[in-house]
Parts: structure tokens; C-alpha cells; sequence
């Protein structure tokens, strides 16, 4: 098996969410909301003498991508891809190393199972302090509720029927680690409030409202969003800011009717797959029957 | 909202799988392993003055599609189009029921969740004695290992990662209600040894293996559909009975390559979708921006 391995992982974007800590990683995580979009991230394994991880081209380190590939015991060219910008709440760190997860797989003993690999793919997620929830939702794919945090054998997960339009507005980078190594208290209050409205009127209206709330309620709004999402509440829409980042999203035509041009996807349902097949001999749909 | 909703459901091959009874409906199920396929079911909601079901253009009557009809307050024709014959082992009752449950959910309040609607369907084809399995596994796509039985809440899903190419041949139909309803002792032996040595080696080629043993050891194979396993084996391949159905599949190229002029698929990975929009205000991917 040599030849690159792609794997495609839906961008999530989280409407909001709270904090879940424990002491096994793999029980830490978060509750929430979020959307996976047809904007994803395609990772490309590629067996290697050493291990080394491009991004559009470049060499860079990727934390828990790191921790994914020391745990297994082959080494490759690991090429990330993105549609959507790292460290604007598009969970684009969670999606590489879920995408790394089922690309070493592969090419390796090709023997695990998904949960596994989503299990694996979250610990170094939650080990690398880049994210809380978003491999388990992005593994998913739709519009996910987290009910109950964690990797799979301890998370549950629902989801919100449907697949909407999605436009979304990415300005810039927001911490993740900086926001949740801090006080979290308030986050979660007004998290918990919003999934509890969610749960008891699981509607596409519901979600961005409780999205909007949530958004404001935590004060983690910058100006320059806070005047986006008014100007979609002028035209009539709601918008709320991806947790955690610096961009705005809404359903259907928001941004657009409020003159913007934002980016425009559709909720992706398929989550994490190999677009071009698994390399497996059992794979050859191109081929004449 | 008057238009019509249209949701596709993948068919469900089941490979084999073990019977788990309980009083509660819900808790009932089965434990196994299948194929969620590129083909499936379209089924397009309504709303009318008097509920009515008709498959391909003819009227007709379905148990678990009533039982699911019957759960909503609204009146609609339900128009099922299936790529795959019923009553041959693709789970097209559940796909039928599901994809109601989901249709049904948008012409009326849009208010669930689709764990809601998947326990309802689950619930439908299990009271129905039409299914047992292929609700859960149907929902999720891929190529999902029932882990433990029965709707969301109850269940354990788990998945062989992979999207290799499935070729199958319908020969005709096999009773699910009468194979249910006998002596499933030996079924269960069959497939809770099938299960175990998966998941301790969840591979495509063990999955294969695991099916081909379990369709013999049942003994639940008709001559001819023992023929044209033998037939795959001969020319180097490894061939399953659905279950239950008198349908023959493989990965890869096993039926071609025997000779046989097979329907071709794919894995997919979507789960229950609504191809064309969930109707809702914000649904306009087609729009201009």
C-alpha cells in the first residue's frame, strides 16, 4: 500500500456550546450546536520515510495532528487542504487530526474501527487544548447536537433535521486555547440555558436564535461582528458568530441580503469519507463492470 | 407549506445480525453488520386531505408506513420510489418508514429531533415485524456494526470505516416476518460469533468472511443462491446472502468477475437526507447570492 490515501472531513461551525472537563480525555468535551458544512478539509496520506505535515504546501506542526500520527507505527507525508481559514471556528484542527486518524488507518493495518478512530482523533484534540467538540459532530456530519460530551463510547449525539443554505463570513482568528483555559463559568451557563431551549423546540428558527443569544450573552462578541450581526438583524435575518472565531454565519440568505458577499455552503450529511476511494482491493467503482 | 418533500434513505444490506426481543419496542432489535448503499429509496410527502401510500404510482398498503403516518397529525400522500426490490433484503420497509417519519416531521411541525424520528421508525418496523435493524443502520450510512439493539437512546452504533464498491443480484424475495418469527436460536449462535470475531478484527476482508460463514451456518440459503456464491468463490472471490432476501452481493468485482451481469453501488455515507431542501425559509442553495 503506497499509494496517498484522501480523506474529506466536513468544516463544523459551532453556534454554541459549554464546557465538559474530566480527568480521562476521552470523557472531556463539550455539549452544543454546530453545523457541518459542505466546506470541509481533505487530508492526504501518503506513506514516507519520516513523518512530516504539509498545509497548502508548507511544512507546519499541528499539535494534535501530532499526536495522531505518534500513535501509529507508520510514518507519512500527512498533506492538510482547507476551504475554510484555521482558528476562525471552522474546527479545522479537530478535522485534520480526524482526517489524519482515518488516513493512517489506511495505510497501515487498516483495522480499526470508526470509533475507535474518532476516540483517537478527540483525545488529541482535547490533549492539544485546540477544541472540545467538534471531531465527534464532524464524524457525524448534518447538524449535530452534542447532548452528552465526549468520545463515542461516552458521548450522544442527536441532530437537527435538514440542510439548509448556509453563508458565513470569516474575518479572523479568535484563541480557542485562550478562551478556554480562562473562566468559563459565564460560557456555560448561558450554553446550557441555549441547548435546554434547543432540546425543547429542536427547530432550524430555534437554533439561530439560541446561537444569537449566546453569542451576545457571552460577551465574546468583537465590534466589527457584533455590527455584522446587526446589520443581518436590520435586513430581517439572524446571524450569529462561530465558536470559537471571528466569523459570522446564518442560514439561508442573511449576509447576502444585508450586502455582504460571504461564503456560501450546504450542510454536509456524509461526515468523514475517502472521495476517491479507501484504496482497499475491494475498491473500484470507476471500474467497467 | 404545501410542497412536496422529497427524502432519500440508503437500502441496507444486512450481512448477518443476531435477534434481541423486549417488551419495549424500543429496546427491540438486532445486533450485526451491513451495507448502507448509494442505492435506495425516495420517499415524497404530500400534504392531502386523506393520508394514501402509493409505490411507484399504485396504491398500496404498509405496515410500518401507516404505523408512522399514524403518529402525526397531518394528512399526506406518501409516494415511496425504490431502486431495489422489496422483501429482497435491502430493508426497504424501514428505509420506507423512516423516510416517512423525516417527511412527515417538515409538512407538519418540524419539531423533532432525528433521534426522535428514527426511534419512531425504528419503533414502526419493529411492531411492524417487518425489520429490525435497518432503521438505526439506515440513519447513520457508511457500513454501520449494529453494537447493541434498538432505537438511539437504547443502541450502540459503531462502523467499519471504508467506501468500497458493492455488487448485488436480486433474485426475489424471502420472508423477513416468517424467518423472524421461527426458531432463531441458531441464528443468534451464528451471528453473535459473526459480531465478535468482526469487531476483534473489524476489516472488509473479516467482514466478508464473517458473512459468507454466517449466510452457510444458518442454513437459511436456497440453492440457487448457493450456486452463485460458489460461482464467486471459484473465481476468486467472496460473495453473502442478504439477509433477508434472496439476494446475492459482494465488494469489489466478485459477481462480474463470476460472470454475472450485477447491479453496481457504492457505500453512502449520508444517512436519511432531503435532496431537494427541507422546505424551511432557509433553504436556497440554488438561489444566486
Amino acid at each position: 500500500m503506497t499509494d496517498p490515501i484522501e480523506v474529506f472531513v466536513p468544516a463544523h461551525v459551532t453556534a454554541f456550546f459549554s464546557v465538559h472537563r474530566a480527568t480521562d480525555p476521552a470523557q472531556t468535551g463539550s455539549r452544543g450546536v454546530g453545523l457541518a458544512l459542505s466546506d470541509g478539509i481533505r487530508v492526504t496520506s501518503t506513506p514516507a520515510d519520516t513523518t512530516r505535515v504539509t498545509l497548502d504546501g508548507d511544512e507546519t506542526t499541528i499539535d494534535a495532528v501530532e499526536r495522531v500520527t505518534d500513535t501509529f507505527d507508520v510514518a507519512a507525508h500527512i498533506q492538510l487542504d482547507s476551504d475554510v481559514p484555521l482558528g476562525a471556528g471552522f474546527g479545522v484542527s479537530g478535522a485534520m487530526a480526524l482526517g489524519t486518524a482515518f488516513g493512517l488507518n489506511v495505510i497501515s493495518d487498516h483495522d480499526r474501527t470508526e470509533n475507535q478512530l474518532v476516540r483517537l482523533a478527540h483525545v488529541a484534540e482535547v490533549e492539544a487544548g485546540t477544541g472540545l467538540g467538534d471531531v465527534v459532530a464532524q464524524h457525524r456530519g448534518g447538524i449535530p447536537i452534542r447532548v452528552e460530551p465526549g468520545a463515542p463510547e461516552y458521548g450522544v449525539l442527536d441532530g437537527i433535521p435538514g440542510g439548509p443554505r448556509v453563508e458565513y463570513l470569516a474575518l479572523g482568528e479568535l484563541s480557542t486555547e485562550a478562551v478556554l483555559s480562562g473562566d468559563v463559568e459565564r460560557l456555560n451557563r448561558a450554553g446550557s440555558t441555549a441547548l435546554e431551549r434547543l432540546r425543547a423546540e429542536p427547530t432550524l428558527d430555534r437554533l439561530m436564535d439560541e446561537s444569537h443569544r449566546f453569542a451576545t450573552a457571552t460577551e465574546l462578541l468583537p465590534p466589527d461582528i457584533q455590527g455584522i450581526i446587526d446589520d443581518v438583524a436590520d435586513a430581517g435575518g439572524t446571524a450569529a458568530m462561530a465558536m470559537l472565531g471571528q466569523t459570522v454565519f446564518t442560514l439561508g440568505r442573511g449576509l447576502t441580503d444585508a450586502g455582504y458577499s460571504p461564503a456560501i455552503a450546504t450542510i454536509d450529511h456524509g461526515g468523514v469519507r475517502y472521495p476517491d476511494g479507501d484504496g482497499s482491493v475491494f475498491y473500484s467503482v470507476g471500474d467497467d463492470p
